[in-house]
Formats: structure tokens, C-alpha cells, sequence
């Protein structure tokens, strides 16, 4: 009955079994023997359902799913065995009895807090631990067809976004009534909701819609365009702003699917684009064009980033370059899956090669204060031989 | 120029100040030397920014707030002074040279991760710590005027919001339609765009629709009617269930204003209500009447919540009362304020009186499998006499 009022494509049994291998390969190296998964997130990686509960992954044996409700929900969602429990503490006489808790336990320990890990410790019972947040955004950083195609359906969203954006970018209307049209828009087809950021403190709107000055204002999160809010208890997002005459509008929207998350920018304009979002513009093409020329498996994600900087310093835009002063970021990248802060980052410093199947979004982004902000943000899947683009709208300035 | 395109009210100084002063003697009572706010909502509460940093509330001295970006933006939200740093690995020289790391640390462990923690410690260098969470649940479960008069605020958008309820509320038309209409409704009238949950796992959306089984689906979630949502990498929320005529479309939608979240439900019929459902929605009448005609300041929750259960039990519905099996969830009422799920919690069992200026919705709800749910959900400000209504709406079943 739920499968009739749902959108979703169920994942392949298949992918599942060798995520888990995938893992247990990896905990092995790391001499961990059991894995305990508590994140929301990471349970669906690696079990298709977020139904409340507890995974336990032993190093070389079957995978153990505790769900505590709903038993039904779950059942429907994932081919693996269940095991109903009423509360978490039964799950250490079941470990027990299997001999699982004498080694190493691995735990998530980038999103696991301190008193949520004490319980696990008490009513699971193990000693020895290490964080395996790291093995499991190294597992995830590669994608599997069946998810490249969840994200190739996340991406039809912005197709149809920014096909609506044309129609409501209007000089005079503030970023807030843009917002709250297109983020209806993407509602409409399906959109799950909302986009998730893994960590503490990490807060992500479904878009966010800069027009002027709150395009450059000096963003507390790590991102190179946050806008200005509407209040300082939610300091980012669009805010009153209103469209003006040759002032970029950027729209930063990120597609909701299945889980799947994709992250794309344009730039809309009414009228004329001034002159000073010029030079600045035609660096973030180019720099965009570059990357599609030579990316492909096998570059390191150093490069991709010094490439790119090299033309913003050719172009004497280094210091606008995603961000200005302390708002500038470090990044020019970043992986995309079921969180929106995946692997790869593409820094100055994070050695890293391009593999196939690794999803990421580019963003040449520049930021002139207090003039505004300007850049494209595209989806790419690596590939053999080069990228390939999540969708394949054009990208060029849509003047209104 | 901010403030220019922002529509919130500035926190007064001296809401500021008490609350910190609130907190030192909590502290001192709990031998906590200083605390380290790190949470984006807790560090809001006692700075009025939450700007990327650290604030430091020694217990016998003024507090320490080191701002890494945006400084600019730390200095036009807090009246607080900032102290500017570049990384998090300057404010421990700062800290020694006042010889504040000698005793005893305070973090909040309910939501810092281990990783987090691991790294505050290396940092900041403290040795021993404690948990403070429960001390700042405890200061922020009784809200000031000013607080009040945000809840209130935030209370109008559901006022707006139900009454566009009314027109697209149709026979036939899915619970995301009716969701995408009204969450672009609220956004427009300045919805702060999401709600806060505090904890890990907990992900909300400003509203959900549930109309027919999707409501009577258990919900993984501690929420009494969840949805069946568009997909299990997010299975809450609204579904693409269609409004069936006699059946009961429940409406649970979060304001959000400067931060301040409000949490109301409605039920709207297209037709005549169907039989099964009446006498539900009459005893969630009653006990929203009854709870407005006794209960105020001294009053226990206990009490409350049994008062309720009574009327559902005089009704021989205890067995649908506020979710059905394994649905079944422990509250009736819960705390709002920065987060959805403050104190006071109001269940069977946690003894607690209620205080002027608590701010907390009453939800009394019942789940009929697999018909549906009915319900309503009011806020109410604690007074010494008595409950005040955050909206003064009408509660009715709205038929359309």
C-alpha cells in the first residue's frame, strides 16, 4: 500500500551485499571486528532503510539489523533479515551469545555524540573502538549505477527548477519570493524535502537565492555564497533582497531524490549584466569549459583545483576567487550522494585521484563585494575517458 | 544593509545577560568550572549570533566568545564583545593566560560528537568535563517576554497558513500538492525555512499531510502520526496519497520565525466525516478542552498527560491514543522554543511542574488502522493562572 504512494526505485539487493563486503574489506585492513551503524544515512548505505534501529556489520560474518520500529516499514524497505527488538538492550545478549563483542567495535564517530556513544557502550557492552567514519565516505565516495541513476533523476529536478526560475526572476521581486516558489516547484516533483549535510552544526536549505550585495555578505559556513538570511538565528538562504536591473541573480538549488542529492547554480539577469560581473562571469566559463577538457579517472583532485586557480590568476581574480577575504573557501568541489559533503573535496591540498563512478559538484564561484557574486555550479560523473555531465542543460546566463 | 532585508527582532541585551547569569549558577551548582558552547542553537540562546565559533561561559568571570567568520556579522548580531580568531587552536593560549582550564569543563554531550569532542579536547585542553545539556534544557524550558512575543510571531504563520489550507485542501489532490502550496505559503511570509530537532537522527520538515492510511503508517520517528513520506531514504512527511472525501486530512505544520519554531495541527474533511473518526476527534476535543480548563502554573505533567489519557480511556480509545501498537508514543505535549523538542515533556512518567512562561503544544491525537488519524494540536504559553493560546485560531474541523 505504501509502494502506491511513493516515487522511489527500490535498491538492487545486489548493491547492498557488496557495500556490506565493500566494508567489511575495509574494516578488515583496519583490524576492526564489528561495525556498529547509527546514523540515519548510513543505515540506508548500507541496508535501503532508515526505520529506527541499530546495524551491526561483524568483520566476517552476516550482518546483523536490529529495528526497533517499524518492523513492517523495515521489512518492505530491505532484503536483509531483520531482528525485531522492543528497546537496544537486548541487542547485547544476542551479540553476546554470538561471541561478537570480543574484539574491536567501529563506530561513527564524526556524527555520533559523546552520550549516544556512552549508551552504545553500556547496552552493547564492547571495549575496544576506533572511528570508521572514514572507511565509510571512503566506500561511499564511489557510485553504483543504480545510484548514478538516482542522481540523474535528483538532477531532473533542476532541469525543471531553473526551466521555472526563467518565469519568476523579475526585477523587483525579492529572493524570498523566488525561493519560496521554486522550492514549492521542486516539491511538486517529488522533491523529498530536504537536503542533508553530515555534522554538527551543518544546516542546509533546499536552495538559496542571492541578488547584490547579500551574494557577497562573509558566510559562517563553509561555502563560498551563503546569502543573508532572514534572521541571525538562520543566517543563510535567500533573504528581502530584491532583483535589481544588471545584478546577477544566482540560484544555488539542490535536487532531492530517493535520497540523492544534486547541487547545481545559475545565474539569471534582468536586463543587461553590468560590467564589473563581466570578467568575472567569462573565468567561471572558462574555468568550467577546462575542467571538461582533461578530467577524467585517474587526475588528482590537486590539480583540478590549481588548474582552475590559475585561470582566476590570469584573469587577476584571485581574490575574489570562491569567496573574498575571510570568506574565502578552500574548496572548489565536492562529492555528492546522500549527503551533500561527500568525497571527493577538491582542494589545494587534498591528494586525491578521480575514480569512475565518483559524483561531484564544480563551482567557480566569485565574489566582489559589496557588489554581489557571480559563478556556475555543474554536476559531474567521472568517467573513463572524462566527465560526464548529471544533466545536460546549458549553463549559459539566462537574461529575463 | 543586512538589516536592511532581514525581518527579525533584535534579542535585547539584557535577555542576554540573564541567560548567561541563569546559566553560571546552574554551573556552580553542578561544581562546573566553564563551559564550551559549540551547538549553533545553544550558542544563538545565550549570544544572539550564530556565527562560526566558540563561547566560553567561565563560571565566576564574563564570558569568552571567539568568533572565527563572520566577524562582521558576530559584531551587527551580539552585543556581546567577540574576540576575533583565525582557528579554534588560538583559543586555548587565550584561555591559559587567564588560567580558566584549571577545573572543570561543561560540554554539550547530548549532540558534540565524539570526533568533535576528541578535538575541543586536544584544543582547548581541558581534563576533566561534564555534561551540561540538561542545564541548558533546564534555563531555556521557561521562555522570556521576548521570547513569547517570537512564538507569537511564528504562531501568525500558521494562522496564514491554515487559511490557505482551506482553499487547496480538494478532493483528490495528493498530500504533496497540499505540502508544496503551503510550505511556499509560510516561506513567503518570512518562514525561517526549516525547524530545528535537537539530537542525531531527528529530521523534520516544516510540515506534513497525511490524509487516509498514510497517517495510521507507523512512523520510525518518536511522533505519534509520521506519513508515509515520498520514499524510505526519508519515510516521513507527506506522500502522494490523495484526499479521499469523508476521510480526515490531518495538516501539522511548524512555524519558524527568528528562530522560534511553533508546531499546530488541523483537520480538514471534504464531505461529511466519516463515522469511524468522530468519536476520536471528540475525545481530542474534550481533552483539548479539558487541559485549557485546569491547567497553569504548579500543575504536574504527570497529571496532565494522565487527565488525557483518562478521557481517551473513557472513550474506550486508549488503545489509539497518541499512536496504535507499536506506534504508540509515551507524550502528549512537548516544550518548543529554539527546538521542537524542548522541555517540558509532558508523558506518564516525568515528573515536572509547569512554570509561567513554558511554551509547549498538546497534541492529543488518535491513530486508526489502517483508516487513518485525527486530531488536533494547539501551543500553549504556561501562566500563573491559567493556559494562554500562542494563535487564538478556531480549532474546528474545517470542512471543504
Amino acid at each position: 500500500m505504501i509502494e502506491d504512494v511513493w516515487v522511489f526505485d527500490r535498491i538492487p539487493e545486489q548493491d547492498l551485499r557488496k557495500r556490506i563486503e565493500g566494508m567489511k574489506r575495509l574494516m578488515a585492513k583496519d583490524h576492526i571486528d564489528f561495525s556498529i551503524i547509527f546514523q540515519n544515512v548510513d543505515r540506508f548505505y548500507f541496508t535501503g532503510s532508515i526505520q529506527k534501529g541499530i546495524l551491526v556489520i561483524p568483520v566476517d560474518r552476516e550482518p546483523l539489523l536490529f529495528v526497533e520500529k517499524s518492523v513492517e516499514r523495515a521489512k518492505a524497505e530491505t532484503p536483509l533479515d531483520i531482528i525485531p527488538i522492543r528497546s537496544d538492550k537486548e541487542i547485547k545478549k544476542i551479540l553476546d551469545s554470538s561471541r561478537l563483542l570480543e574484539g574491536k567495535a567501529g563506530l561513527e564517530l564524526d556524527v555520533l555524540p559523546v552520550a549516544t556513544f556512552e549508551r552504545l557502550k553500556k547496552v552493547i557492552g564492547f571495549e575496544r573502538y576506533a572511528d570508521i567514519s572514514a572507511l565509510i565516505k571512503e566506500l561511499r565516495a564511489v557510485k553504483s549505477p543504480f545510484e548514478i541513476e538516482q542522481i540523474k533523476k535528483s538532477g531532473r529536478m533542476l532541469t525543471h527548477v531553473f526551466a521555472k526560475a526563467k518565469e519568476v526572476v523579475r526585477e523587483g521581486a525579492t529572493e524570498l519570493e523566488i525561493d519560496a516558489t521554486l522550492v514549492a516547484e521542486g516539491r511538486k516533483l517529488g522533491h523529498q524535502g530536504f537536503l542533508r549535510m553530515r555534522g554538527i552544526n551543518q544546516e542546509m536549505m533546499t536552495l538559496t537565492v542571492q541578488c547584490g550585495f547579500t551574494g557577497a555578505v562573509t558566510p559562517y559556513a563553509d561555502v563560498p555564497i551563503g546569502g543573508a538570511g532572514l534572521t541571525p538565528a538562520l543566517p543563510q538562504g535567500s533573504s528581502l533582497k530584491r532583483v535589481e536591473k544588471g545584478v546577477p541573480v544566482t540560484i544555488d538549488y539542490g535536487g532531492g531524490y530517493n535520497g540523492y542529492v544534486t547541487d547545481e547554480t545559475r545565474v539569471f539577469v534582468a536586463g543587461e549584466l553590468k560590467e564589473i560581473f563581466r570578467k568575472p562571469y567569462e573565468a567561471a566559463r572558462e574555468i568550467m569549459e577546462d575542467i571538461q577538457s582533461y578530467a577524467k579517472e585517474g587526475v588528482d583532485c590537486v590539480d583540478v583545483f590549481s588548474r582552475a586557480y590559475r585561470i582566476a590568476e590570469k584573469a587577476r581574480l584571485q581574490d575574489h576567487f570562491m569567496g573574498c577575504g575571510k570568506g574565502q573557501v578552500s574548496f572548489i568541489g565536492h562529492g555528492l550522494g546522500l549527503e551533500i559533503n561527500e568525497l571527493p573535496v577538491i582542494t589545494a591540498r587534498h591528494r586525491r585521484a578521480l575514480k569512475e563512478g565518483m559524483v561531484f559538484a564544480f563551482e567557480p564561484k566569485f565574489v566582489l563585494p559589496p557588489h554581489g557574486a557571480i559563478g556556475i555550479e555543474l554536476d559531474f560523473i567521472v568517467r573513463k575517458n572524462g566527465l560526464e555531465r548529471v544533466t545536460g542543460d546549458p549553463v549559459d546566463i539566462v537574461y529575463v
